[in-house]
């Protein structure tokens, strides 16, 4: 699967310290293309990654998995994705721009094979749902489905389409009408111990971890160090 | 630090299920804002968290957390992250906007309490590696400085600032121009085992998390269920 060029980060070390490796863009640009997503996927460290449910205008529900969710502001509530090229990732983008409605699920250990198993390229007429194995859930609140197996699921409406040039890519922005926990709940000031509900994070483009809290830190005020 | 609007979400169980609640959007926006801002900044998962190191024209450092960054393409290799309301967050983005360039650097278990404590709003004539106790590195690659103590770190030179006009914040998009590793490469296929480097993530606005590796997963195809 992967050609010569793979090796190539290893001729890179430097000599500045034996455990010391460093790449150039020239590096990364000459590297063959699935090294070169891993790698920058990793670089960029862990990463929220969840379902995204939508429908189409004739009731055909999509599911897919994505991985560059970003929080863009909490009032009001605003979560971004990236969607990549058009050609790349039609249908979810498609469903979004006709109803104007998704819902983003999180993703347990219990079934990560199967949340995975969406990112394949299904055609249009096939939902993602039931070639999976994973259950439609629709509620009142928004026309496109939430994944029944998730705990932690929120549905959005669509804000704002924003054309990223540099890559043909879109910042996807929606605003959060809704969202709905199952055994679990805020803790007193707000947070949600996620990890205690089995969501998982990604790293790179295939890779998914649980994770473990080390510790939440007071509100950083500045302070004398004398 | 709670106000009584923290328990507002108690009244939201909707007796559907023992173990369900559900928020409207009309609950969330009458939250008390530290509360709204944990609970939106769980409900999207597990974050990326890094330090982006920066100079001013006058050869001023800077350090500070950001918890918003979000993978934009691979070739080129692009990393976005989300800058909050100038007047919120004005150092490292007029820094950026000044020189073209950044660096992102992982936060690791051995040094989340110095990370955290950068996120203070110290004045623009401050080091927050001087005030933190983290040691600014310069490297020819880039004016802006890199976080030694960090074992996964890259630099960015400045594409794209777009507006976010929703809510006044902005999506800055940097190419990464090298990057740099410390006991710790790339596997065969270019992934990078960044729990094995003690990387944490975020979630909510102050919890850190380690990470554990439960599977890869092969890159998913079509398959028949039946």
């Amino acid at each position: 699967m992967q050609n010569d060029q793979t090796n190539q980060p290893l001729k890179c070390l430097k000599g500045i310290s034996f455990h010391m490796a460093s790449f150039t863009s020239s590096d990364i640009s000459g590297w063959e293309r699935f090294y070169r997503a891993n790698f920058i996927n990793s670089l960029t460290g862990f990463k929220s990654v969840s379902l995204i449910g939508t429908v189409n205008g004739e009731g055909q529900t999509n599911l897919g998995v994505f991985s560059s969710l970003v929080h863009i502001g909490s009032n009001p509530a605003l979560v971004g994705y990236i969607n990549r090229p058009v050609a790349a990732a039609p249908h979810t983008f498609a469903n979004i721009q006709a109803t104007g409605h998704y819902t983003i699920n999180h993703i347990h250990t219990a079934f990560i094979d199967k949340a995975h198993q969406s990112s394949a390229k299904y055609p249009a007429d096939v939902s993602e749902f039931e070639e999976v194995g994973l259950t439609p859930q629709f509620l009142d609140v928004s026309p496109a489905p939430f994944v029944l197996e998730s705990r932690i699921k929120y549905a959005l409406s669509l804000e704002q389409i924003i054309p990223i040039s540099l890559n043909d890519t879109f910042l996807v922005i929606g605003k959060v009408i809704y969202a709905e926990l199952t055994d679990i709940l805020p803790m007193e000031d707000g947070f949600l111990p996620i990890d205690q509900a089995g969501s998982v994070c990604s790293n790179g483009v295939d890779g998914y971890y649980s994770a473990e809290l080390i510790s939440r830190f007071e509100y950083a005020k500045v302070k004398s160090k004398r």
